[in-house]
């Protein structure tokens, strides 16, 4: 069993990595930090864990030297004592967005502060298994995803893959999203009775997930547009792009089946009957799926590419977990298998 | 006080237009017809009119003569019957799809079937007021407004108006939909356990409001993309388009606050703090405002407009009621004072 | 014009009350004070307002004298000024809880401490117009009514005065509720994240409204349990009582009936057929009506009675300003004409 | 592995039991039935399932021989051609409520009909693990059980088995639900418009269930009130008892505790801090949990015991899944290790 400890875990991207790891046949779970919980059992704060751990908070002074070390912090934090976590753990899986970005003069642009661990930008692979499952196979050190930035990615992904979309065309990602995506600690906004029956358009653009987007997809003119909606978990990417001159929906379904079957948590959800035609992110909660779906206006060469995650799997733990699985050697499915519910 | 009659009651358009002229100064409810609730009380089916109503619904053959007939029937159905309408009342305002397009052709492409009357299609004028206020004075048929439509065409008034986006470069409209859109038969997807928590894409492009828009903005580039999310009543039109070399930031503003000095139902909506900074649909609940707001990307003059709706207020009762007080002279906001809640 | 000040105009409570007033023909809104949001407009608050009134929130320290003054405060906080307020305004209609109990002992029983006034105890009458109609023509200070506790005693009323029930059998009243109930400050609990979709039973009995629910009724074995639920606004009260040897339906229907007929918000609710066959608080948002409705088990004597209401309108601002309408001798219903949506 | 069979698999109840099944060690799935939708893959309708089976729905006439046979039909369809069903597999798991009550009187008294196979009713075991587990372990015939049925019984079970509660006492149980509970085909009231937000007392006493709460909690006195609120999964039962003479908080929490030792879905939630402390279903999404909790008022004596479940799964098919673990001597538990959600 790997031994394995996580620093942040009262948040929701900590919580959600905890169900998962606790699950896993792989891992044993022997610390979780929280400053704010300190003395808690884990489950009084992630209820649906009861019955499941009697592991309460420690303080992150505390931690042990273990396997593999995973850091679910506040952004910003991480990159202040990475070498201290480094030395408790030859492995680190980091979910913030310290590590995400391979440059820091973006890092600086797009997070308004200098970057204060520069030199471990190039340690880190990117978390997301459907662009780097490769390098993590030999990774020490492994980002997290933005949530956002996920959706938009793999939305974009076959069309990418398969060189179908005009390079130098805008690219406008509307991203409409759930109120997990605020963390546990959320913001005025954030209360219940504002917070409900919304759709607010919180970010017409420059939102900083959208680094992460041109630094991944490779495209110049990416614009990601922010919505909240009355949901808690999930976030649909619906990205629109032009496709090259000769391009056909058969291409489309040829790139987007492609992309399925080369990963496990990818799906085409393109129906032409039935409720569910679409991808849809409700169904997806505490999976790991990314469900992918298109759409063609041949008269236009405009393309509709859609892509439904939960934000907390996905987008966070779950791509978590299948990354350790990878740099690990297991199966990349390993921990993951929750299939979602219907009706949710 | 005007004589009035409603076809078509037991919808959710009938309903809301029903709650609006009970309390309307300056007018009588005579009849209000429905087959599906025969006999019923109208507040059986609209429970909100209780001790407000003691009308039932009758058979639409029993219709009596009136000074204005309201239509608010399935699409379709209005102009089969249009010639037997008109003989009924001098003054008609019919909210179905029957008569806002202005070109036969047009409407037999979008509508998939011939127009039943078209010849009648230039009697009417465009139900919206913002854009057909003067025609309306003198006015004896108006046509409702597709709730899309609506909140779409709001959004690019102020920058159509203003001629500050380029008319040739794409416009990509992503609308974010409540329920009541779907009416009160609704469709299998309606069902609660599957409509709830939903984020559904349900058309990428192509939708028949589509058509609305681009007679009525005049843009040739313009598309539509609709997504169902967890609320009912409301809809969000965010607009992305290009402005013109030279556009800066405070002509936006000029453009907007010239919009809604104007127009006594549009208000812009851009604050740096608070919570309610764009925007937002779920506060204009049963008013007839559309909230205008926007901004740009000054580095790509990509501008983001947004309009937030009642898709049953100003995108169909509310504006049909505001075009009955501009077609007989009265105060443009006369019974339609509701500022909407909060929170809600 | 009648002059009226707001003090604590910020919260929901007071937000509703100034929407009121603000379409009340009688009155004039002078001053609206905030110390949180000292300076901002009202309307950046409460966004409905936005072009409805051009006030800012003042400091409570600078209110001037007027006609009546409505106090919107936090709980606690009006006796401690309660005769600096009264040298202000010959008239005060409070909200909070610190004026609606009779007896100070009560009133330290379930509040947990003294009270900082207890003479002025004496000189408020409780602000529920369908139980205290008669005494309001002639008062100066009116309190305000818990929003749980009006749901009870409306749900109360009808079986009351007709004396219908068991006085000694206990009656237990069970009533769900919105979030806007835990105000515009909230606590943890209130993150959308962790308050949607939740069935959360928060008080099993001891509620603090079951005070006046006691004072109010003259029922001695009264217990309300509070489950919170998915709603922004509205309340449901479902009291279970036993009823008198010999009551039967009918004696029910003349009570509901009744109690109906002599007050201009309630309603009966009780259909054989369509949707809304019981009292719903949904379609009550931003009205002012109590929809109360019943069933009795003839078989045990076991008599079901409903009240639903909007917490904000019945349950706080409506009953305050029909109050007012009351004290003025002005038409009972002035100002609060709105009849609340359908569908929503 | 053993072979199974669903027979009727595109409602709720049977797509949950599918997706449990699909995930469980010991078992194979053969044919799922449904004649609504014959022929479509089976994640055409359950959009879940997708990339988890290949299955499409098949005819019931073309059922082959099993090891098991799960029925999950409408109600009343199953007594109707038990015989054939049986014939097909040496044991059977019925969903509905055919084979709940053991007296063919009851039956018909609660169902409106006489029961069509009633020499059936004594050959099946009622299908709540936590009352019937040692029978189980010998059962051919298990059958399903009430949702509501089961969250009352489960708030009853440690106040029954302890003996905790006056017998001659009335008990009242509040029950609130989501939506899920009226199916896949669902009413007029289902519809999202009408069904959303809401708070609606559909039942005030009289469900159907309540007569399995009388069968299987031996008490005489009990009533059910059932309550929709805006939610998809789930259902609370409230129950409101008279503890015994001399019964004190900490015989309750000894039972309570003894309860979910015994019981390996039962969990104990009773919290002083934080923001779940009492049993809350939206959290159980998914999950085979009941969590129970409970407060004593000691002036009164008035008990109130609280249970949450998933109505699909401790609710109908997680239990049912149960049943087959028992009835085959498998671990209690497996196919059933999902924990549910936080956030959600």
């Amino acid at each position: 069993m790997l031994k394995i400890s996580i620093v942040g875990g009262s948040g929701y991207g900590g919580g959600e990595l905890l169900r998962l790891l606790l699950g896993h046949p792989e891992v044993e779970v022997c610390q979780v930090t929280s400053r704010s919980h300190l003395g808690e059992y884990v489950y009084q704060v992630h209820p649906n864990l009861r019955k499941r751990t009697q592991l309460t908070f420690c303080d992150p002074a505390q931690l042990e030297p273990v396997d593999l070390l995973y850091l679910a912090l506040p952004h910003g934090e991480a990159q202040q004592k990475i070498e201290e976590y480094a030395a408790l753990a030859p492995r680190i899986i980091d979910l913030s967005a310290d590590f995400r970005l391979k440059d820091a003069a973006a890092y600086a642009q797009w997070y308004s502060h200098a970057h204060a661990a520069p030199a471990w930008l190039g340690k880190f692979v990117y978390g997301l298994p459907e662009l780097h499952r490769v390098e993590m196979k030999d990774a020490r050190y492994i980002s997290g995803v933005g949530c956002n930035a996920t959706a938009a990615n793999l939305a974009l992904l076959p069309l990418v893959q398969a060189g179908l979309i005009e390079k130098d065309a805008p690219v406008l990602i509307e991203i409409k999203v759930g109120s997990s995506e605020s963390g546990a600690a959320g913001n005025a906004g954030s209360l219940h009775a504002e917070r409900a029956n919304v759709i607010r358009t919180f970010s017409p653009f420059g939102h900083r997930h959208t680094a992460e987007v041109l630094q991944e997809s490779k495209l110049s003119r990416v614009s990601l547009t922010m919505t909240s909606v009355d949901l808690v978990r999930g976030a649909l990417a619906t990205a629109h792009a032009q496709v090259r001159e000769g391009v056909a929906l058969k291409d489309l379904w040829k790139a987007y089946r492609a992309a399925a079957a080369q990963n496990p948590f990818m799906r085409v959800v393109k129906e032409s009957r039935g409720i569910y035609r679409v991808p849809e992110p409700k169904i997806l909660a505490g999976s790991n799926y990314a469900d992918i779906g298109f759409d063609l206006d041949e008269s236009s060469g405009h393309v509709v590419s859609m892509c439904a995650i939960d934000n907390l799997m996905k987008g966070a733990a779950g791509s978590a977990v299948q990354c350790m699985n990878l740099m690990l050697g297991w199966e990349e499915t390993c921990g993951l298998e929750f299939s979602g519910l219907h009706p949710c």
